[in-house]
């Protein structure tokens, strides 16, 4: 998740206002593509590249060309209480299937306390915390979890069988800035061990294992073996969780059966399956009140004392945060050749991509 | 979380039925004194000794006896919404509020497929699982949640922030077990360390921390140090939302403010708080749908190819259920210890002991 060093400034605006267009011109709606891009820039202004343009415009892209994924929208309530709907997305970008999931699930919060909503046949969603801080506004308590492609065995196992899984919780604040916490249950993310390769580091023990399930610290032997779940047994147990309600309960495809919803799988549906929630904080406790708890609350953690040689304490997104803040006045930084391919793909639909 | 080796064998049924007694002798009702009795034998019936009657049922008794947690009942729902409750304890036992609170949470569940509630000024509830568990019979999803005395500091900090912050989540299966996830957010239980400790065994790496904050494989060392979250700074963002949802949005007790629930605390109330939730799986898919899909993802993990040296594949709650199987029909180990301790407690209150 950390930010890409070095590449080429560009601001937040003229890389949004690029990606819409070319999203649109690949038969996206204007709307769609608005959130779409929205979405993807959120999380390069976050530092989260992995799931900025910075890695996904190029792949959606050809993943929509090939049709692999639709363009066009076509979202249906296939069940639906006062507090829970499951929404079949047939296909349709998964940013478009999970903002309506998260509305329907504000919505229902609203006259229900909390709502818990769910979306099938869908596709990958970019950055979990995108769609958690979606309540923040409406004073609610988000959260959101998706399933994805196996890098992980189960304890004891040497077959992949679990995604990446990631989760994630925003809970709103008041002078303070919200907690934003999203994390994929693997200790390091597959990127990591990638970077380690490279550079023909050794990893810390516990990041992964190889083929045959044993713990390893090769780089090279950990490429082709699995990722470790945070906690050992623990994190597999949550990610089998996060897998049964995102993957089964959905009736949306899970474990083994999960094909790669990006770059490693341009021939089927992806079929991901994605929950959220919202939790109304005025059904709990006054909303200024709970707030002004949470100020208090973060604040004794950040001003807690320091273990040696560290010199700030940071709470969840508040690292995301201050990437915004110094990314919208300074720039998206985008790799040199990530913005060769994006002036080829720009000279293909006649859609120039803007200087830096 | 480890069964106690060795220890003298009662029968669950002469266990539950002294217990009972002295609950009632203490001054609590019988039907809270069954609620309470049968939370903690099934603790102890799938081998979380730590949550059953071989460690809580002095401490409680001790308790209720000094006047810190009330024999009596008293549950005042303060808020309440279609699919939200939360319930002021007012220092009741904690498994007679969250029983109260499952059981809404189950109801309202039914009605709008979704359903949290939350106690405030509770006590310790016992076993997460045991509360997650009650909504299998029902056709949901069960989860369950509780803040406790801190134990671990937030990552770079040293002062201890966050307790083991545990959580349960139990899925219903058809032929196989159901799901049963109950796990700390701490990578070992203090227990561990102690144990460690006792046998002048060093820790593994990343288990725990001086009291600078500075990682220590001296058990005698980490017992004066904190324990480490599962997952570093991932870990520790999960004990955080746990706190603010348990503790803060409850209006109870949270991070260094809370006092010890145990045998460390017998001067105050503890003020806990517990979040509960239900999901309809109807509201998502027909049951025998989904119950026959979680068995084949069962299967499918445990007929997975296993890793050098690995006898079986286990998926979450498996080993505990085991265990109650070989419980129920060779009884329960009681340290020898703690017979002597329960033998003078039958004194006191003239309820004999029973023989083994």
């Amino acid at each position: 998740m950390a930010g890409v060093d070095g590449g080429i400034m560009f601001t937040a605006d003229k890389l949004r206002g690029w990606t819409q267009e070319v999203f649109q011109k690949i038969g996206v709606s204007r709307d769609d593509a608005a959130l779409l891009t929205d979405s993807l820039i959120e999380a390069n202004l976050r530092g989260v590249d992995t799931h900025g343009i910075t890695r996904m415009l190029c792949v959606y892209v050809e993943r929509i060309r090939k049709g692999v994924m639709s363009a066009k929208s076509n979202l249906v309530v296939v069940r639906e209480k006062a507090s829970t709907a499951l929404i079949d997305c047939n296909n349709s970008i998964g940013q478009v299937g999970a903002a309506c999931a998260m509305r329907m699930a504000i919505e229902k919060a609203r006259q229900t306390g909390v709502a818990f909503t769910a979306v099938t046949h869908s596709n990958h969603y970019g950055m979990a915390a995108y769609w958690a801080m979606a309540a923040l506004p409406h004073g609610m308590i988000g959260f959101s979890s998706t399933n994805a492609p196996a890098a992980v065995a189960p304890t004891g196992g040497c077959t992949a069988m679990f995604g990446t899984n990631p989760f994630a919780i925003a809970i709103p604040a008041g002078r303070e800035l919200p907690v934003v916490l999203d994390l994929a249950t693997t200790v390091v993310a597959r990127g990591r061990i990638v970077l380690h390769a490279k550079q023909d580091k050794p990893l810390e023990p516990g990041w992964a294992f190889d083929g045959r399930g044993i713990p390893t610290t090769d780089a090279h032997t950990a490429m082709k073996g699995l990722l470790a779940p945070i906690g050992g047994y623990k994190g597999y147990g949550i990610m089998l969780a996060v897998d049964f309600l995102c993957g089964v309960l959905t009736g949306s495809n899970y474990g083994i059966h999960f094909p790669g919803f990006l770059a490693d799988n341009m021939i089927d549906p992806t079929d991901v399956g994605s929950v959220f929630a919202a939790v109304n904080v005025e059904s709990f406790m006054d909303l200024p009140e709970f707030t002004a708890a949470i100020d208090k609350a973060l604040q004794e953690i950040k001003t807690s004392t320091r273990a040696e040689g560290v010199k700030r304490i940071y709470v969840p997104g508040e690292i995301e945060f201050d990437m915004k803040a110094e990314r919208l006045a300074k720039g998206i930084p985008i790799p040199e050749q990530v913005v060769k391919d994006f002036i080829a793909l720009g000279r293909e639909l006649a859609i120039p991509f803007p200087e830096a």
